[in-house]
């Protein structure tokens, strides 16, 4: 129970579930925000709001690349969220190639600086629309290259990957933690508390649904 | 000979002739270059310039990560460039966290959106420094990181990773571009050409010595 850990909190349901998984399963947590020039910056608010009711130490990491790679539907105020990336259609228009690429290594830097060995990310391959760099594989081959390019071993720790969202909730309220839920953010849209109908609201109020809780955001949908 | 690189340029030597290389081996050549923080402007300016002698496209990416993490020589305006790693006693204190897996991973978004699927990096594993990023166990394991978390097929090319200082010289005769070595920046200290005294421009020298050939750059060592 020694151990330390770093969680990539982005202030939605996901991460907030991971950070408190976290909480109780290592010694001392702290947490981890980007600033990458995302829609909507009520989404770095959720973040601080929760890391602080968490009692963790936040470090935000502004991540300047995509200004000049821009071509993201979630760094273009113009472009539809429910539309395919144009880059491949397989995708959602949401995909940011490379982002949680980045977000690892960037999160591993600091973990290195504060000798801290354990990285946790709220990713789900299940209900993961699609994103390549949120399954299992992917997370793998990355923990090996963040070791072997730090020489430092990271053990990138994965609670939600084989998740659906339904099974996040019951996570949450299993840790004790769904009123924490209120505080975070999913809306695509930028909408608080949810605009109800965006690929991300509407997955949320799908697990709600299954897991037969109300969601304490009270989304209307 | 129609397939399209992407080169990781800092205007360095080893960049400078890893860009060459790859224009000989790919029909179409890009440049990108890093805006990371680093102490001294000329290096950036070296690269620019060597990009527009080479007649390539050169992207400037700007990567803001450090200014949270801070905590290298190459970062802190104070550090000596000579001195061991503050985190790693093993590593000199230029090493830099995860600094080649973040310029890998901002060139391979880079390379997505322009379906570039070659990216090319002047690494050596043989006068590194000790830099674990530089190392061609890393460079496999993060060529299958970037291709499985963007669903992309990128290769990464290190032309230079067998090669020490004296080879990358005459390589570089070999390419026939020996004469572009006069606009490369080494010096860790940022003086033009070179103050010849740091481990930078120490290995430089070396090289050029061991291959029997007169530094363009006209250092005075």
């Amino acid at each position: 129970m020694g151990a330390k850990a770093l969680v990539l909190l982005s202030g939605g349901q996901d991460s907030t579930t991971a950070l408190f998984w976290a909480k109780k399963r290592f010694g001392s947590v702290e947490a981890v925000s980007f600033d990458y020039g995302q829609r909507h910056r009520v989404e770095l608010k959720s973040a601080a709001g929760i890391a602080k009711m968490a009692g963790v130490k936040q470090t935000v990491i502004k991540i300047s690349e995509y200004k000049a790679i821009q071509n993201s539907a979630l760094l273009d105020p113009e472009a539809p969220t429910s539309a395919r990336h144009k880059l491949n259609k397989k995708l959602p228009a949401t995909f940011v190639p490379g982002r949680n690429i980045l977000f690892l290594t960037a999160a591993a830097a600091l973990a290195y600086t504060k000798k801290i060995g354990n990285i946790v990310i709220g990713v789900s391959q299940v209900d993961y629309s699609g994103y390549p760099d949120c399954r299992r594989g992917f997370i793998k081959s990355m923990q090996r290259s963040l070791s072997l390019g730090m020489e430092f071993p990271v053990t990138i720790h994965t609670p939600l990957i084989k998740l659906n969202k339904k099974e996040t909730v019951l996570l949450a309220k299993k840790l004790g933690v769904l009123d924490y839920m209120a505080y975070t953010h999913t809306c695509y849209e930028g909408k608080k508390p949810g605009c109800g109908r965006c690929p991300a609201c509407r997955l949320r109020a799908k697990g709600f649904k299954e897991a037969g809780i109300a969601d304490p955001l009270g989304m209307d949908i």
